[in-house]
């Protein structure tokens, strides 16, 4: 009787919402300290002091009603400014307070901009392993969606393979680099051919095609950065969040950047406006946007992240697991022990190792390892899944 | 070339946003004081005390990473219970935190649930006057809208009315008492009937029609309290917001309460988490769901609205003004000297008086007063309305 489609993107269960249920009760049964919970890509490292203390400062001496009042649709013209100019400094790319949109957070970023961009049966291309919201968000815009495989094992973008997905349909591709759930970072080469190959294809079909940068995780990165996106390519649309790099994943805010080198940038700025209002999002958390502006240059510590993921690593390549090393965010992207994922998640729980499955991130055969946990977590993990290991092999 | 919708969306003037951006740069040219600005409805009270001091508490004793981190897509499960029991010892209506879905206010409130309940081209109804978002809403969630003039001067629902726009593919009516832009408050013996209304409607089409019950401005009214519609209704949805009753809009927090007494009540809940989800809400902000929780039995000392009401109906009456006493939110809907509100509002201006023309709220010939404002800008827009009245007398 309500909606069918939200009714079951409402009673759909989630993979990842079953394992942190199931951690629930195990962790009440057994003890927290007994479950080594690797499920939850949720921030482990307290935000930065930074963060405190401007949220403090503004408790202390702004009004009230400017503090919690409402700010102007796009965001506080502070919090813009800040932003922009973080953009110019960091990635010597042009950026003004009017190309940037503030938002309650990475979801937010991304429905307003593919509502804004999209036309009922356009064409969005995911490339896989992909988070799985991006499949909800992308339908409920009107768009037809598309998946194209990476490369095993280092989950690279695989260029020939989606050229050949791109068609006359195709309106935008979502790039998320450092990815969920694998890791990758995709490098500058790989971009570049990304760029040049969708180029071309704009060219072939005359017709504008967007890359959304999905980039919550730009700032967790362990090796090289990734290359910034709108350098690269003209028709691009970043989505970013601050729930990673300054670990506040509750308070939803983040912000639309539409490059000004896109077709029709003002254009593009202005639907992006006209989403958010449609489809609810009268303006960012007010006291949220000002902390933000006194932030943009500050990150959590994420050494320990850093720490977590060479741990965790050492521990599953020399037991003999297959993972390719990832270059970024808090995840690893581990080959299972048999090719139906599912059954070898369900299995690591004998160990009380929990880890969610590849499939439902498009990556059939691999289970997702989360290292936003604490060292005792991993080294417990690390343990219980060098025993299922054994059994493996028993079992041969 | 951007969803061309979407661009109308954003792109649009709105009367209220060209009126204020005028008042800022009349301010900036004559001085604050010297412009009488009633276009908005933004809080002039400040939070509570205990909104400031449970906000502190929070930031003093609570783990950050806790604090800021992201709740389960409903909310955070103190935060629910503490709404569903106020809802229970104030209107005495079973609620159960189970019914309760936290949003990032009305509008989010409002988006979620409309995009839950309705299918394509399903009737969504509303009673004009009415807030002019509820259009963009409803026609973004696929619904056909249709319009049903209350009756003036009261501007009370029009039962005989409603009940001729009420069709086989009517979905949804929103209710919005206390009222944008009138100040009316629907009373229970016609909000009886309206109810019975659509009980009969109901069994005629063989399908379920909802109220959503648009309550922001619940706690400011200065007679009796409007009646709790899901007490007279079983198929009622209450979107609720805390940014009038707590004054702080830009913080973006409230819930959804769907009626247990509602058909297929755990559907409708569903849909809504779906909803929600598809639309790119998380979770509610982390930190307000905390301070909220401590707060829902509060609101801002809005006996100074009640002095400004009482203040500005004398002061118009006795000009010789038509207005209709309003019984809640901060607005007075009164008649224009004139049937074009437009070109009226305009001449106001001549007075630094600034007010927005009633036909963005499909009330035509009238013009919205906000009185949430200090009490010289009232004195102030009485002093210039009354000069402008006997221009038009003299014009007679």
């Amino acid at each position: 009787m309500p909606n069918e489609k939200m009714y079951a993107f409402g009673a759909a269960p989630s993979a990842i919402r079953e394992i942190f249920e199931y951690g629930n009760r195990r962790r009440a049964e057994i003890g927290a300290e007994n479950v080594f919970d690797l499920s939850l890509g949720n921030p482990s490292i307290e935000p930065p002091e930074s963060f405190m203390r401007s949220l403090k400062k503004h408790l202390e001496s702004d009004n009230a009603l400017s503090l919690f009042g409402y700010t102007s649709g796009p965001g506080a013209a502070p919090t813009r400014k800040a932003i922009a100019d973080s953009i110019k400094r960091r990635f010597s790319f042009e950026a003004e307070p009017s190309d940037i949109y503030m938002t309650c957070g990475a979801a937010a970023s991304l429905t307003i901009t593919l509502n804004a961009l999209c036309d009922e049966g356009d064409g969005v291309v995911l490339l896989a392993p992909f988070f799985p919201e991006y499949r909800v968000f992308a339908e409920k815009a009107g768009a037809r969606v598309s998946v194209v495989k990476c490369k095993a094992p280092d989950f690279q973008p695989d260029i020939e393979a989606l050229s050949a997905a791109i068609d006359k349909n195709t309106r935008a591709v979502i790039i998320n680099s450092p990815n969920n759930p694998t890791g990758a970072v995709y490098g500058e080469e790989v971009m570049r051919a990304l760029a040049s190959m969708l180029e071309s294809k704009q060219k072939e079909f005359g017709r504008d095609i967007f890359i959304i940068a999905d980039e919550p995780y730009r700032e967790l990165c362990y090796t090289a950065a990734p290359p910034y996106i709108p350098a690269l390519y003209a028709n691009t649309v970043v989505c970013y969040s601050y729930s990673k790099s300054l670990s506040v994943p509750g308070e939803r805010i983040g912000y639309i950047f539409v490059s000004p080198r896109a077709h029709d940038a003002k254009r593009i700025f202005a639907a992006v406006c006209g989403a958010g209002r449609a489809l609810g999002f009268v303006c960012a958390p007010s006291l949220m946007q000002k902390v933000i502006a006194d932030c943009v240059y500050d990150t959590s510590d994420i050494s320990k992240y850093k720490e977590n993921r060479d741990l965790l690593l050492k521990g599953l390549t020399d037991t003999g697991y297959e993972v390719s090393p990832p270059d970024g965010a808090f995840y690893v992207f581990m080959k299972c022990l048999e090719p139906a994922a599912t059954a070898f998640c369900e299995r690591a729980k004998k160990y009380e190792v929990l880890i969610v499955p590849g499939d439902s991130f498009g990556g059939e055969g691999y289970a997702r390892l989360a290292y936003c946990v604490d060292k005792k977590t991993i080294e417990g993990a690390i343990a219980g899944l060098s025993r299922l290991y054994k059994e493996y092999e028993q079992e041969k």
